[in-house]
């Protein structure tokens, strides 16, 4: 059994030593930048901790969690080129950095990478781990083109939100835990109640995004806050408020919502205030919590010792108090 | 053994029967209108070939067929989007259709579905059919980023060139009819002559197309004529004329290719008639033939009966034959 720090470190360790630097310099270049500039690397250390959670050897889980991190990065690569997004932890976006084209193609190469260390695992759980991930990858895709979809969509409803945000962040997180429950060698049952945790924790980390865009602190973030207001990101607060606005609200929760011609940091002013006007504020954080709870409750269900478990309470309590 | 209709018919047939429409149609619609205008299936034919060439069982060859036609159509829309191409096939391209994003996004999930068709492998050799495709894939993610840095290049060989469309167009070809012969069983000295066989193919039918942009015709090439020469692009045609071209006439080439102001036909008009000057149209037709030739003397090699190799010999004669 392993601490939270061992499997970080160990994650950053074989990051530090893969170098991603062949030719063309123009097309690796940006995939050194994107990997380079980390973040958290929560999905590697997830598929380390299911793997740890049921008595696995980690050292088997680190390819395929490599894998989840190089796929995550060429998603947030493409994400950003068509939100035409700026920064990404606090740092130009590659597309800005270098260019729209080098941006698609170093993301086309990156897929090719996160399959190349899928391919890594060993050879008898290969069909299945395989088989995860291109679902996976699919359902993340969806993801995306629904949240495109949501910018020009009337109406959005909560189901269809939470649908968006399970596909688009959640399932590969719960992909993630998994993939390293099937190399410990877990049971179908076992995977699955792992499967669910990893869902439910992925769709309260969601949740905590959209908090942290409007609620959360610029120096820790790494974002400018109130980004999807400005961009006018149909989030969980917005369509909260949009639900329970009535008359002058629901005009001023509009009217200022959509009027691009409202200067940026005015507009997150008065949608923040009609948020808390709203208390859509603690509404989120009781919906973060309910799916807090709700992965606690696979977690109970998973029949490996409590002691084990561990790291993944922490874990989940750390998502809903994040503060970056 | 089967005729080239026969395998054309199963692979055309395989594709009307596969379903493209899930949900979201807006991600799954641009997939649909890519695969529908169909071209040659070029790909996915030596697939079965390469399988059949060896005695094997096409029907079992049939899903990485298609998993290679995927992902080369996968390749041309996010090149569409790069080059800003109009038009793929005498129709409008995905990006142009749809958008710039939903191009992007429907290309990387008809990437996961490569995937998904590669994984249908028979599992026993599924490990070394995905280790080809990934290599492949990564080599042609390299060759388009090649192409576009020569756009802005001063000097670019003849080395320089085939390397870019040995990994570009070459390897696909070359690794379609690998996976075919891998399938069938065929031992890795004879997997790989038919690789090299297909290498040298690839090279003559990338060449082929840089004649046909300059010297086809325009109702059956499906793209119009001098397109390369209108955006720049530095084919064998050009590299070749700009290597032998001297004094005022290297003064023309130079002067006309990167002047943005002549008007498009003209500009093919006066580019066209230096490369009748230089001879480059029969120096490419030299280049052309001596691929074909290569491509043969790797198919002499391989130890199967003569009569099984002459769909290939048809094939490859009809690649340096092709108006389209």
């Amino acid at each position: 059994m392993h601490s939270r720090q061992i499997l970080q470190k160990t994650i950053d360790e074989a990051f530090a030593s893969a170098g991603f630097s062949y030719d063309p310099p123009e097309l690796y270049e940006p995939i050194e930048y994107a990997l380079r500039n980390s973040g958290k690397r929560l999905r590697p250390l997830l598929v380390l901790m299911g793997c740890d959670l049921f008595g696995g050897d980690i050292r088997e889980a680190l390819h395929p969690a490599m894998a989840m991190e190089i796929f995550h990065n060429f998603t947030l690569l493409h994400d950003d080129i068509m939100d035409q997004a700026p920064l990404r932890r606090g740092k130009e976006t590659v597309h800005k950095k270098y260019d729209i084209n080098r941006a698609i193609l170093s993301g086309d190469t990156m897929f090719v990478l996160a399959y190349e260390y899928i391919a890594k695992t060993n050879l008898t759980i290969l069909p299945t781990i395989l088989e995860l991930f291109n679902n996976t990858a699919r359902m993340v895709c969806e993801g995306q083109q629904y949240d495109m979809n949501f910018e020009t969509a009337v109406q959005v409803t909560h189901d269809d939100y939470i649908k968006m945000i399970r596909l688009k962040t959640a399932v590969l997180l719960a992909c993630s835990l998994k993939t390293g429950a099937i190399i410990a060698g877990a049971p179908p049952e076992e995977t699955e109640k792992i499967y669910r945790f990893g869902e439910n924790l992925g769709l309260a980390f969601q949740l905590q995004d959209d908090w942290l865009d409007v609620f959360g602190n610029v120096s820790k973030f790494g974002k400018e806050i109130g980004g999807d207001i400005i961009t006018g990101k149909k989030t969980f607060l917005f369509l909260k408020a949009f639900e329970l606005a009535r008359e002058d609200t629901l005009i001023r929760l509009t009217r200022n919502f959509y009027d691009k011609e409202i200067p940026g940091p005015e507009k997150v002013k008065r949608i923040t205030e009609i948020y808390h006007q709203l208390k859509v504020d603690e509404l989120i954080r009781i919906e973060i919590d309910s799916y807090i709870d709700k992965s606690f409750n696979w977690l109970d269900k998973i029949s490996t010792g409590e002691n084990r478990k561990c790291v993944l309470r922490e874990l989940a309590l750390e998502v809903k108090l994040r503060e970056k």
